[in-house]
């Protein structure tokens, strides 16, 4: 058999293993098939380029540009993947396991692709909530963006997931615009290696955005400025001693980490055996604790039971694992694989032994397990192992020992009080589940067990069908724990993407605002084209284009026809006395809705061309409201524009409508498709 | 004259100093004025009063309340502040800094009870973002939380700002429901005693929610747990030294951090002396010099100018810190006190030599200035010091050394892009300022200096009359900033709030979500009460309370109707073959402004009721364009209910318009005040 060299990428070239080099075992055979590490690997250099080279040609890129990219490779990854299926069975993982790693980091690449365009801008500047209004007549004003570190990532991933770990973390920060060096941990990084080679060798991205170090880092870490960040996945001790490093503290380096983290489910004192929630229940704890040999920071590490069911619990939960086949991935029947490495295997059993000083094991007997296809005495096979606790209060191993494999420990509550405090004994997890049909027990675990946990996952008979299981973070929602699981916060939509950005405090007139972000600010400099708006394609239309239409006088006849004609008749249209006793009225108004219809009459341009659609509609508010006899004009203002296709792209406008005294009485945002 | 014996408020209970108490000096005569310290306080006990009283009693209520009750202790405080300003001359400082101490401090607390009523729900629970769609059918959907954390805020405050340095760091760590300890600078830790003995004799706030602690905290720090949060001012070297505590380290308890900063103001290319913005940029330089002695964080470190005005930058500069009156801050005429204490004269003095090493001083000489109505060999005065250094791309003192005095360095830059590129030599600052009135270098700096800053101020004519200052944090904006600033984020609105919560991805059923969250969730449980819910009051309201309208049929008189009426007859309403050709538009089409004003017919209850105003809508969708002939429906649910006063409060509805194939055409949230 031929043992694969694993290569570093280092400023734009692959780098064999050289001096220093560790050789990696087959999880199922022992045998050693592969090699990585090479000290002489230049580091700074690496540090450097990814600076000089990979930042500046992502900062060029828009937000959209680097969507864009994060697509196209997710998509040449995805052609790619049988390959990457084929090499990942080496570290003990099965084709329902490749799923999760190589199919989930693909998607979650496409999710990041998905919402860097539907939630940023198509700018370099990203928008960081609302308009702070410092002052009072609007000259000076507030907004925070964010922009790109203008540093590097470095990525310390863990071995249990060589593509996903590397993609969840790659995506938001190339969509960032800041490059990444990327240390998978040695014992599966000739997978890692795998996908890097697939995505340098679509050349979709730009040189510098992405090195590979496979082996040690070396003194990477020490010359890190405030411009770089660290992600870290892996165990607490090393977190500990990575953000311990000086240089990382004394330069305030971002150092993010998911570490240990001893996750719980709780079944809801509601779901008795006879309930769904029971079946359930026993489903997701089973499935969380052999998926991926229970080599997940998600897995359920303790299973947190109403008394009157503990018993059934183990029973029911005892049966099913007994069904799971382990033994060579590569089998069909094959239920649970192997776990990486002979070393991780004795750590398990090691911590296993720990956790049977405060409890029983009622299921699984690592000396004594049935494996197929491999050979038990090579292979780092174990089997599921369940553990009952009868003393959870006063226990502390089954609350802080993370056997990383799959292992749990069964402990029963007295009430939901109880439940949230044994879920906290953990001081920190990344996810509790609680499977219950009673949305008050929903309500006090959020309450009560938010504080100590990254993720709550509820699920119960009317979600079963759609949930994604305890143990999937997914690009939508944060992951990441407090205290012991790391204090770190990875995914979570375009928060991740913030991660890798710095926010910073503008402040300033409406034109310096506008200038800066690129969208208009209400307040600065109005562009007259000389033309009507409405006549102007999408990219001839300037952000600051202004159209001010003619006045209207809403009558009385006006608000009795449109009350009449749409069957709005509302008191406070049709009745002056009942009106006036509104506290908000001076008398019979107009109504909402005929301020907004009138003033689309006003501010239309009637004939074909290139606004499509009205797609919609933001943040309307009446200010003042209009009687009979007033007049309203209206100010449309091309606030921003979001290209959305070869064809079209959405125009957002900010619009006040103000009365003969030109007081304000409406504003809003409208939404308008443009054609180009 | 009688010492001040500045006590400690722990457990509910005042402690005098103690063994091991330190002597504070009056910055104005150098006599000792005040005793702080006592080496037998419980700190132990302290962190666990905070934690099973304080806590407790602040989780009990809505973020509401809380607000509430900031803004009752701030009124009070108040009430309070001439004994405040009368003892807070003893640190060196004039009445114009008590007002940024003391003022500054209440107005900062004003403005978080204002934003937590504003931005923050009457609940338990905050809403962080929108629902995250994680299912086709839409049974398991995403929702993030934040609750606040069990533990306890540790606050360690700067000498600077005994008064706002308290009330800016405490008004967000109540607002969230934490409670605090603080731990003021022992030089002027007698104005932050009197301070909190203000708001605790008011009994505005529960028992445990405030805890003070004067002189050291032992070893408070080493018994921090993951729900505790320190936040830190002073210098980067006791930031280093706190941070790099293994149990601030071990259990990932959140450090935030205010450090050395050395922040710069940047004269526009466009501002030459004959423009309004010179003369701008000269009082702004002189004014951050000069408040509090130069002892801001945020105060003008390094003077930025293009090098053609840089002599005449000095010129003026100098003639202007020239008529800055030194002496005693009670005196009217006093423009700039005195340093906090002799040993900070000391330590200005060293580095002002150590910066004269790479630059020279062009005005002010500490042997050698006036000082009126008190002994200058006895206070603790320096007069402005202002240098120039010829070249700043060599020197580094100039960009690394922060003396906390009256003390500013002049450089010159070629372009713009030196400019950033100088104003990045301090490695992360708290802010830069830009006085310039050319919106591409505000840009241009934005992009290019934003990821070293955590604020950037731009000025200029058309702001500077309504601007707020280089060196005011504000509460709605971020104040902090990376690397030797520390890396850290303080106020910036709810920002601030959320740094005291944990953050938790919730995953669930609509019933589930609308369980935890207390707002409805499209797809949760409809509630019919059996009445109109126009016709029942605020309090009668229930979230989820559902009205299915009938449906009415669009016709095409109606679409001509409404155009004629509204004047808007724009093509895709009248034309049916322009219509077509449109890519969105099956052909003519109602107006979206048509079926929003059917939908109000169909939806309102005519009679005069509790309803009292539509007061607006939020993210309106067209999802289908509706034909003349097909038929709409809605259905309306209270989304929300926020109590707005005793009177009334805001309903949140969430509407749909369905047609008669129930597809969904149009959702949007509509906005009423409601009468109790």
């Amino acid at each position: 058999m031929t043992i694969q060299n694993v290569s570093s990428f280092a400023k734009g070239a692959w780098v064999a293993p050289g001096a220093g080099a560790r050789n990696i075992a087959s999880a199922i055979t022992g045998d050693v098939i592969a090699s990585a590490g090479n000290d002489a690997l230049d580091v700074q250099g690496m540090l450097a380029y990814a600076r000089d080279v990979g930042g500046p040609a992502l900062r060029r890129m828009t937000f959209h540009d680097r969507a864009r990219m994060l697509k196209a490779l997710a998509l040449h990854l995805r052609e790619h993947r049988d390959a990457l299926y084929e090499l990942s069975f080496n570290t003990g993982a099965t084709q329902a396991d490749h799923a999760i790693d190589i199919d989930g980091g693909i998607g979650t690449m496409l999710v990041f692709a998905s919402k860097g365009r539907k939630e940023m801008p198509d700018s370099q500047v990203f928008v960081d909530g609302e308009i702070e209004h410092l002052s009072r007549n609007g000259t000076f004003l507030g907004q925070h963006i964010c922009t790109p570190l203008q540093g590097v990532a470095v990525h310390i991933n863990a071995f249990n997931f060589p593509v996903w770990g590397m993609l969840e973390k790659l995506a938001p920060t190339l969509l960032a615009g800041v490059p990444a060096i990327v240390k998978p941990a040695t014992s599966s990084c000739y997978v890692t290696e795998l996908a890097v080679k697939i995505m340098v060798e679509s050349n979709i991205l730009p040189d510098g955005a992405l090195q590979l170090v496979s082996g040690g880092l070396g003194d990477m870490l020490d010359h890190l400025t405030c411009q770089d960040a660290v992600a870290f996945t892996g165990s607490a001790d090393t977190a500990l001693k990575l953000r311990s490093n000086p240089k990382i503290l004394g330069n305030s380096v971002r150092f993010t980490a998911e570490a240990d983290s001893l996750n719980c489910s709780i079944l809801g004192p509601d779901a008795t055996p006879d309930t769904p929630e029971f079946e359930l229940f026993i489903k997701e704890v089973s499935r969380e604790m052999t998926t991926k040999a229970g080599q997940k920071c998600t897995a359920i590490r303790r299973i947190i039971t109403p008394a009157s069911v503990t018993e059934a619990v183990i029973d029911a939960l005892s049966a099913r694992l007994a069904k799971t086949a382990i033994g060579d991935p590569r089998l069909e029947t094959t239920r649970m694989g192997a776990l990486v490495s002979a070393g991780q295997k004795r750590d398990v059993l090691e911590k296993a032994a720990h956790l049977a000083t405060e409890a029983t094991r009622v299921f699984g007997d690592p000396d004594d397990f049935a494996v197929e296809g491999a050979d038990p005495e090579k292979g780092a096979f174990v089997p599921p192992m369940l553990f009952y606790c009868d003393s959870p209060d006063t226990a502390s191993a089954v609350h802080d020992t993370e056997a990383f494999g799959p292992v749990s420990t069964v402990m029963s509550y007295r009430d939901v009080d109880h439940a949230i405090a044994l879920a906290n004994r953990g001081m920190g997890s990344l996810v509790a589940s609680v499977i219950t049909h009673d949305t008050e027990v929903a309500r006090e675990v959020a309450l009560g067990a938010g504080a100590f946990h990254g993720r709550i996952y509820f699920n119960n008979r009317d979600s079963m069908k759609e949930s994604t299981g305890h143990g999937s973070p997914l690009p939508h929602m944060v992951h990441g724990g407090p205290g012991r699981a790391g204090g770190g916060e990875e995914l979570g939509g375009i928060r991740a993407v913030k991660h890798f950005m710095q926010r910073t405090a503008i402040q300033g007139s409406p034109d310096i605002l506008t200038g800066v972000t690129g969208q208009w600010v209400a307040g600065a400099t109005e562009i007259d084209a000389g033309e009507h708006p409405f006549t102007r394609k999408f990219g001839e239309l300037a952000v600051g284009e202004t159209l001010h239409t003619a006045s209207r006088t809403v009558t009385l006849e006006d608000i009795e026809h449109f009350a009449n004609f749409t069957g709005d008749t509302f008191y406070a249209h049709m009745d002056d006395a009942a009106a006036k006793r509104n506290p908000f009225f001076p008398g019979r108004v107009a109504h909402g809705y005929l301020l907004l219809s009138f003033a689309a009459g006003l501010f239309v341009e009637p004939n074909e061309g290139p606004v499509l659609a009205n797609t919609g509609l933001d943040g309307l508010r009446f200010m003042k409201p209009v009687s009979a006899g007033d007049a309203i004009k209206v100010r449309l203002t091309v606030k921003k524009k979001t290209k959305r296709n070869d064809e079209y792209g959405e125009v957002r406008w900010h619009v006040t409508l103000t009365n003969q005294d030109d007081e304000q009485v409406a504003e809003y945002e409208l939404l308008t498709m443009n054609a180009f």
